[in-house]
């Protein structure tokens, strides 16, 4: 029926959300009123009403994460972000202050695992569990063995795994991070607009966001603080954007739709039960299919839009390309490293060997019944090729 | 004449293309195609298309200044390019190269004046004369004085000053640089897309661009070399994005707009003497209305597209908000600093008093006869409230 299905409607099914959420109506139509906006620092009337365009996005992304506007810094993206925070050099108000060690997952995204400004010896790395979740003994094991008369420790930690979806239990290591006079930021690109977040909830002191992660456009995000009593030296310096913290002419039309975006996911965030509904039929009709595949993360709490599978006999790789060619755009990992598709970190880090390839769905409000039942039938195909029935083709 | 003109037209004339160029139709049509694009380092069929419209928009930007495509590394402005460059830690392939000293030029811009992630005893600032040309001798003999036994010399100088638009001796400068064996940066911001520039004809190892200056979006710019033997550590890490020069997910919308204005700024470099035409006539006009009116750098070779003068006995900052309020787009100084309007740092280097305020008048292609005329009526009824004619008002 899904391959009838999927003759008749002859499209593609693009459940990629994870790598980019394809661009909301809304911040499309604020991106375009934003065009032709001014320099944002000029003082005329023209610089004036660029300005109040970012200011505007500035509360809207604010209040997706329960922040005050004024501890938003926007940025080029999550991976500026998380080089702005990843840093030995902060200050205290205008005194200089050292964050001498840096303390990861080993299931971070690569611009964190990469360890930003510190040195390899300064970055200590968490493992994770068989579902993925951060090993918080070892966590407050590594903090307790701190030496604080170096500077303080940095925690930085994927609050949602790109990979997998699986969420991190962020109260926990908040606590824990807390306890031990750490600064702790947490990886928010994935989970933004897909489980609620609160900044003031007093787990994380400082998030990152990625606007075309919730269906802003790409170049864009923000560094959102708790409180801007302690901030990173600025990575981009020169004029005074940003509240000094950050240099360079803003983005205006990308700003304007990131707000937009970030509005649209607030308002929607409610409504993301039937996105888990959706993501969770699609790995009953994966199980139905292939009851031997296996869903990473499953046994744990995860993001309502992600599946990560491995299917067994068939190579990750020459799987994302079958459905490509099936017409349903997904993912081998993840894409963030230009083309190159090898052995995901993340799995090794979950004990699995470094050869499970695995796959990823990911879908979002905007994904229909018709892109679900087209993986389907794709799957349908792959599996039955896998099989010998049509080895000739 | 213009009073009655300016009535007639009631609009408004935006004359600060140096703080943002208005964007060009090209480049907002080909934002336009390029709002949906998937991930470009997704593998599926909608990354690969993502991947040809990054890959269209750096042939373009590279054949504005005549470099090899692979060659172009896009950041997020200007800003950020400068702050990839102006660092110690280089490499050449895959060996570490040191930059012991960073030389720049007293009336740079202050994303290069700020001297990035060098220390300020590492940066040696050389003057300029009362036109706002490099002392040469003085960059000469601060070369000669460098000891390469530290690390390599760089110099990092303003090709076309934003506030002045003074063109640098840029075939010295290389030749100076050469001679040391200095590696030199130009700023090709604000002379991108206003004169030729040709990073193969051998004066600089490295350009900076941004998008906004010659008509494309804001939020994006580039770094292009001239060779990429050696190169700036990546101050971005992560993903392997620009050949693992800038890691992120590419802004593929503002690059894909980025190319289209670059393609159309070198298709019409050729008619840029029809903006000079009216820039002089509309210097004309202001030396006809006020003769004791001083225009920096007029006696040097400046952009054809920027007037930077003072007004006696009027403040620049009172004079720009009249304008504004006459409906005059321009500036007092630069726009890079969020709205703080100060003495310019220019003008100092250039000899003149800290307290001399002055106006920044700067076009493009697209400005009208009956923007100039505007300005011109407006100028005449700030000059006749200085006389005292309209005192009361």
């Amino acid at each position: 029926m899904e391959l009838v299905n999927a003759e008749m409607t002859a499209k593609r099914a693009y459940l990629d959300h994870n790598a980019s959420a394809p661009l909301r109506a809304g911040a499309r139509a604020a991106m375009l009123e934003a065009l032709t906006a001014a320099n944002p620092s000029s003082v005329h009337a023209e610089g004036r009403a660029a300005r109040g365009i970012v200011e505007a996005a500035r509360r809207s992304v604010a209040a997706l994460v329960n922040a005050k506007p004024e501890h938003v810094v926007f940025t080029s993206g999550a991976t500026e972000a998380a080089a702005m925070l990843l840093s030995p050099r902060w200050r205290m108000g205008r005194a200089p202050l050292r964050m001498a060690r840096l303390y990861v997952c080993e299931a971070d995204h690569p611009c964190i695992l990469g360890g930003g400004a510190f040195d390899a010896a300064q970055v200590t790395r968490i493992g994770v569990d068989g579902n993925g979740v951060l090993d918080l003994a070892m966590l407050a094991a590594a903090l307790a063995a701190h030496d604080r008369q170096e500077g303080l420790p940095l925690v930085a930690i994927h609050h949602a795994n790109n990979e997998t979806g699986v969420i991190q239990p962020v109260e926990e290591i908040g606590r824990i991070a807390r306890e031990r006079g750490a600064v702790l930021m947490l990886d928010a690109a994935q989970s933004a607009g897909r489980i609620a977040l609160d900044i003031a909830a007093g787990h994380a002191d400082y998030l990152i966001l990625s606007s075309h992660k919730i269906g802003g456009p790409k170049g864009v995000g923000a560094l959102v603080a708790a409180s801007d009593l302690m901030m990173p030296e600025p990575l981009l310096g020169g004029g005074g954007q940003e509240k000094g913290h950050r240099a360079g002419t803003e983005n205006v039309a990308g700003i304007a739709g990131f707000g937009a975006a970030a509005r649209a996911a607030l308002s929607e965030l409610g409504g993301i039960g039937a996105v888990r509904a959706m993501r969770d039929r699609l790995e009953r009709d994966l199980l139905a299919r292939e009851p031997h595949a296996t869903i990473f993360g499953a046994a744990t709490s995860r993001l309502p839009n992600t599946s990560f599978f491995a299917l067994p006999g068939i190579k990750a790789e020459t799987a994302q390309i079958a459905f490509d060619l099936a017409g349903v755009a997904l993912s081998a990992g993840s894409a963030c490293s230009s083309g190159k598709v090898g052995p995901s970190h993340v799995l090794r880090a979950m004990g699995f060997g470094i050869d499970a390839g695995a796959l990823r769905v990911s879908i979002g409000p905007s994904t229909s019944a018709e892109e679900v039942a087209l993986f389907g039938s794709a799957l349908e195909q792959i599996l039955a090729r896998r099989g010998g029935a049509t080895k000739a083709a």
